[in-house]
């Protein structure tokens, strides 16, 4: 088995089939959630993919992660690259006005995720000498703002703790990284902004953007593969923010 | 009455004593569980004491954190400043050896209680358009490292809150930022690192330091009172590490 | 003698006045290039002040700054505590249209005033064991941006010198920092923002501040002086950004 | 004329060979001060490559930076992507023993070679509405520290005029990076570390690298390749750290 094992998690939207297609040539893939015909095509490519979804599968626990790790190496026998897509709603709002449900909510989406993920995906690769983990977490992480309070700093805080254990496990050959979007064009995005509301909120957001547009998730896909595909490994524990210049 | 109100939380240890002895000549006093005997040297000094303790404060809860500010509003009319001190145990270890329990603690003390500290205090300066906190947090949430990854990760989480909440009060009249020590000459820091064992493991806990030394509560009291007083208040929202060097 | 001595440059404007009559109390004053009149007031409270000013005081120069701290050793026998004002001039534009002239004219007021500064002061206070510095640099080192530039860029430079130079000698007893200010109320500020011109003028440039302020001389002096008078001596290599939350 | 076109300086060590076999198969190449045995080889995988060096191309001035771009633009009409490899000689000491000439050396190869860089580079880049620009700094930049006093202010210095100057010209289009490598394998910094003298000195060095190693040209090409191509155009203004892990 020459090709590499890939493990990308909540790849419904997001990231997740942008990647998937980008890394389909050189490696089996583990997706987690994945639209049927995301898998379909990548079948029709040629590639192994192994879906992993259901009830059992709730990143935010360890169970969870353990179930999908498990899984990627009952079926592929190790796990080489990772994509962690972290979070998934983006509360915002008032400080005074989040509620604790809102706020126990953000923790555990934000942290919770980069903390028992992280947890169940580096023991093999640790065992192994090699392995190479981005974190989606979000551009605000770099730049904590009114509005996105909560959410700006859990994200801090998963970006902060991707720095430590990078750090604690550089010497056993492993690259931890985090990638923070803000200003992407997707479902997601374009709903938390209200960019998807008519033509004029869309350009008020772009206006922001020092770029002035919101990115494909094509072009983050060949950001992110690089930190994926094993090819450069001499960065660890650092935070890459990928919105057109909005943070550094 | 001329004297301005301040709030000092978990003042049985750390900060608490000396910030209390410096600022009890313009202040009149909220104590979160004092010992005894700091109350009463500081009611010798003349100052009005207001002590709140007891199971129903924990910090933790937004009960708890109203509940005091109740106490202290009751008592003065207002609070014009505040030191918060959260997180009391520092959790180190593997990241791979810290447990769930200890995660759910950690981000209890060290997030919890800066996000229902500030829900609780910020209503009432809001209103009066002004007021003064400091939130204790540790020089290693700008400085994630191994040993210490959950525990830096969820200060640097606070941290980021309290740039984003400083921010987003700026303009109410607000000054809210974050003391991040490291370093302190106190119990808590001399049992986490083990300085407190031998002269030796002490001095090569010291070699850690840029300043080679640890600080003492006197003089750490002395640079967050400038940012009690009112007498200076063009920052907000920003960090300052207290750490030797150590951090910036 | 029992008070300390203090060095202060560049004291016709900005910072100095203030800082001056807030430290005059503790300090014997060497005050670079001051107003007469702020002499005659600082004389009259009784302090012993001694002035150094002309051609010879090229602050951007080696010559400059050693003739500088000569003369406050053989007046004083030693120097506690420094206010270092670097920059004087504050270069704008558009990158493409600074010219060669105006880069080397920002470079030489905003690093060699800062290198030569740091060079001629650390000796005798390395030597005595203690000595505390601040370096004024500009909250837009910490935050570069269109406009500024190169302004920013070499005030960047400054801080980070700061922080090298700081860490380098905090185990000989020093500490060196930087103050970063922005959106200060004196006339070089107003001047080069445009809000010396009209009031409509001076609310724009408010409203780009968090705190929807400019800020006094005498609130900057106020936490200035904590890092001067030697009561906490903690922090070293550190920047800290005056700028109403601007810059963290 | 369908490749792209990019422009690589001091080519003759360091960056610039490994850059120029991972690009040569899409682009035209402009390589400044190269090996002839590097231009022979790209030559026979078929490439044009324009060589550009002697005394007319001092790139720490306006006319060495102009006569490059100029060549460059007459021979292939435009300029796609620009590696500028800025400093050249890495000067270490203590902070005391800087001399005025090195210190004016240092700011000339860190900060000039990056300032009349951008501004030779950017018009016909920001005329035809794209563009992409590497520049290498040091990752010392992100992390100043005694030894590299002077050498890590500059680079900082750099990095933040990347950032500013990538602010400014996003809307136009360019995405300008730095990228500040440290502990890379290559003669320079071998010598500068004295990791060239024994193993023992070279185990040393690499101790004090999270990951534990060097890392090689071809690695660090391949990360820097990435914000050359033009396939993902969305990071402009920002600092990417190469160090292994050293500095975020």
């Amino acid at each position: 088995m020459d090709k590499r094992v890939a493990l990308l998690t909540q790849t419904g939207d997001y990231a997740g089939p942008e990647l998937a297609r980008r890394l389909v040539d050189g490696h089996h893939l583990v997706l987690h959630a994945p639209k049927a015909a995301l898998v379909d095509e990548l079948r029709r490519r040629g590639a192994e993919v192994e879906v992993v979804e259901g009830a059992e599968v709730d990143l935010r626990t360890a169970e969870g992660n353990n179930f999908l790790v498990e899984r990627a190496i009952s079926r592929f026998g190790r796990i080489d690259a990772v994509a962690l897509v972290t979070g998934m709603s983006i509360i915002t709002g008032r400080f005074l006005e989040i509620t604790p449900e809102q706020w126990e909510h953000t923790k555990s989406e934000n942290l919770d995720m980069a903390f028992y993920g992280l947890q169940a995906l580096i023991p093999s690769m640790a065992s192994q000498g090699s392995g190479d983990i981005v974190v989606f977490t979000s551009a605000t992480g770099a730049r904590p703002e009114p509005g996105v309070s909560t959410y700006s700093s859990t994200r801090a805080g998963a970006n902060a703790l991707v720095r430590a254990v990078g750090l604690e496990f550089a010497r056993s050959g492993l690259c931890i990284n985090a990638v923070g979007t803000n200003f992407m064009d997707f479902p997601g995005f374009l709903r938390a902004s209200g960019a998807d509301k008519d033509a004029e909120r869309r350009a008020k957001i772009e206006a922001q953007v020092p770029a002035r547009r919101l990115a494909g998730m094509g072009e983050l896909s060949e950001f992110t593969a690089v930190h994926l595909e094993g090819k450069t490994r001499f960065q660890t524990g650092q935070f890459f923010s990928y919105s057109g210049g909005w943070s550094a």
